[in-house]
């Protein structure tokens, strides 16, 4: 589902994902395949509790093997960290730390000017029911904590790794807000559009459908408009204009 | 994982989802989860493999009952979208279409507009492995592209769908990119900070630190710049002082 050719290139070297105790082999793998859907490749998982490699997180990475690959399981949260520059703690509840805390959107913009200046970060995901543990979040930087629900608050594990990915994949995109496939065509010109006003127009004063002649120019107006809005590109006033020639056509009666 | 009780309340009202020939329940059970997260409520399905309701939707769906139950089927996508003032088709393969590509994020936004006039929307998404028919998408208003890292473009649905609805709530969430939570404590003032500079540097000059007195002035200056720009509370700097006060008491020689 949902993706497209105008991201330019993998991103790369994003920050690395620390899972702390994940429990499902599935999360893994889920979380594995959304990190590289987003361009990031650094796993790496503090005291599993399943033994590591762990055949189902393998599935649901749906092929994301480099990056299940490369997982790296560590003891400590401190060790799986410690050459990293700076540490996120993703957390639902508050805790009682004075300690920043910033959206995921916020934070992964900061993490792109780290990375601008060639240092690395990482983000700490906690476990699936009861989060991460205070000592961890008391060395972390910041926490990050994602804009949910209130009254149905609690994410996957595998969903808040695809938010962080997707928003460090967004810090970094160009691809335009709004865009327009055009394919072999391009915007129609002013002559061309007002070719097929007069056109139109034309078979509509025709037919009849101007009429009274003091309504006339309000009705044109409003016609007017309605393809003027529409953004019409060269091909679809060719189109269109084959629409009205044939409409106007005198037609066969009866069976063709 | 991931949540928090900053945001104001429940939005409910936004777009709905359609999944139009969606294989497997789980998929359906885990977006349905992923939309309440987002405060997203209204789930439609047009062709269903499976027949509905669908147990194996409601595990992976965690609760999100008020989802599963209130979802509908559907025939036709045109029937499921027959009362919507926008419909928007999610994709991933360019198609030769001429229509907007709209970003996840700006499509949202156009979202929260047409629901602050009284509009409603939809979101098409499409079945697991192949995505939309053209037909629906040519009936849509414009298609929203999640930018995805091009070497791995396949977002699975239910991810897709979570994306739609976290930039949903985005759009209407005032969440600050950065907060600070500080309990019942304060930011210290400047008075407070200068007391603490100046316990410091008392001990320091009696312990000789701050020597040779030519070389004091930058060494102040040093050891002021990191706790200023720590941004410390009023309970820190009762800590920090604290602190001072210990490393400065006469010390028990061996064994206490």
């Amino acid at each position: 589902m949902a993706g497209t050719d105008r991201t330019k290139e993998a991103v790369l070297g994003g920050p690395a994902i620390v899972l702390v105790e994940p429990q499902m082999g599935e999360n893994i793998g889920t979380a594995a395949r959304a990190m590289l859907n987003f361009g990031l490749t650094d796993l790496r998982l503090v005291r599993p509790r399943d033994p590591w490699p762990n055949e189902k997180a393998r599935a649901p990475a749906s092929r994301a093997d480099v990056v299940i690959d490369g997982a790296r399981v560590y003891r400590q949260t401190t060790d799986a960290v410690a050459e990293l520059h700076h540490v996120y703690a993703t957390t639902a509840r508050p805790r009682d730390m004075l300690k920043p805390v910033l959206t995921p959107r916020a934070a992964m913009e900061a993490a792109r000017r780290h990375a601008a200046a060639g240092e690395t970060c990482g983000i700490l995901f906690g476990r699936e029911k009861s989060g991460l543990h205070n000592e961890d979040i008391a060395v972390s930087k910041a926490i990050v904590a994602v804009p949910v629900n209130p009254a149905f608050a609690s994410l996957n594990l595998a969903q808040a790794v695809l938010i962080l990915a997707y928003e460090w994949l967004l810090a970094g995109d160009d691809t335009p807000d709004r865009d327009f496939r055009q394919g072999a065509t391009r915007p129609a010109t002013h002559e061309e559009l007002m070719g097929l006003f007069e056109h139109l127009e034309t078979e509509l004063d025709a037919g009849g459908f101007l009429y009274p002649p003091e309504k006339r120019p309000a009705m044109v107006r409003n016609v007017r408009n309605i393809f003027s809005r529409a953004g019409l590109m060269e091909q679809e006033v060719r189109t269109l204009r084959g629409i009205v020639s044939a409409l106007t056509k005198p037609r066969r009666r009866g069976n063709p």
